[in-house]
């Protein structure tokens, strides 16, 4: 035995496609397996299964969703003047734990990344245009809420530079020390930020 | 959406049950799902149930194989008078891979661990010595290869005291600097070890 099984080998490549695993994990993950009960695998794969099955994508907001359009789109005492345009779907309830916010959202479906080819007709952005431009009530701010990175920065940015000519307002999340860090450890970039972003008190 | 749909959370309970997998890890592969397209996921479940339906264990050495015997135990040209005790199926490919052993195995299926209830009867300790006192040709050594930590040395400990009264060779792999290392860096017991376990040139 050089090498595992085929059976093995062919899970385990399967496995290293998922984020977050390499090598070691994925064969952790796949020794699990062989030692847990067959209803540990079979609840596993009805789990995966229902969940292709039953999430959708909402036809409105492109976040994830049981039924269409989704939960928020529906939801008749949210501010429909403003839409928060985020990446990814697990983002909206990052915003939704805040409580902050009661307005919509828009799920762009990733970030400009050029060199993994993401260029910005694979992301929902002229379904964004096209949803300012009909919407029935006018809107009045787009928050854009993409991470303060390189990629979500260039996403702002060509963003901005499309939705201007909208005549609404633009605005983007604030940029700053994160609560409970330590001036002595942040970045010049952050710091630099924090300064910029400075609020009269 | 305070929190995830139904089929969401229940796949991320699932997923937490699975070795090195937190709960931002999990999160992030459920989207990777939803974010691929369905010949993907028919694909893993598909290798995850071939897994479970084709891997076996052997009933010699109780190491994982898709024929009893293990390719291993039916392999005439391996020495039939030694025996590599090992906790986990994952190991035999560790040393296979060295080249140095050609004798055969046997996979405790873990090591002795009270706090989580794996005690001597739930590893196959019985087997190794009935295998051993059946064997049809002569064992004349024992390697114990359990991990030089805690578990591993007890369960060495604890299987050298029940291997004694069979008369045969018991020994166990060196411990001492692993190679590229630097003494500096290296912790006291690993040193103690060290010299312990000199070698005379």
């Amino acid at each position: 035995m050089k090498t595992y099984p085929e059976t093995i080998n062919k899970l385990l490549n399967t496995l290293s496609h998922l984020p977050g695993l390499g090598p070691k994990s994925a064969e952790r993950i796949v020794f699990h397996f062989l030692k847990q009960d067959d209803k540990f695998t079979r609840e596993f794969v009805k789990n995966l299964t229902d969940l292709k099955k039953e999430i959708k994508t909402c036809s409105q907001c492109f976040n994830i969703t049981v039924n269409d359009p989704c939960f928020i789109c529906q939801d008749t005492k949210r501010d429909c003047h403003i839409i928060c345009v985020i990446a990814e779907p697990q983002d909206v309830l990052i915003i939704e734990k805040t409580g902050e916010y009661k307005g919509l959202f828009h799920i762009l479906g990733g970030v400009l990344n050029p060199v993994e080819g993401i260029t910005p007709d694979k992301l929902k952005i002229k379904e964004l245009i096209s949803r300012i431009k009909t919407s029935p009530t006018p809107i009045k701010e787009i928050i854009i809420a993409t991470n303060p990175d390189l990629e979500g920065e260039s996403t702002a940015m060509y963003l901005t530079r499309h939705l201007k000519p909208l005549n609404i307002k633009i605005s983007r999340l604030a940029k700053g020390l994160p609560m409970g860090s330590t001036i002595e450890y942040a970045d010049e970039v952050t710091v630099s930020n924090a300064l910029k972003g400075r609020q009269t008190l």
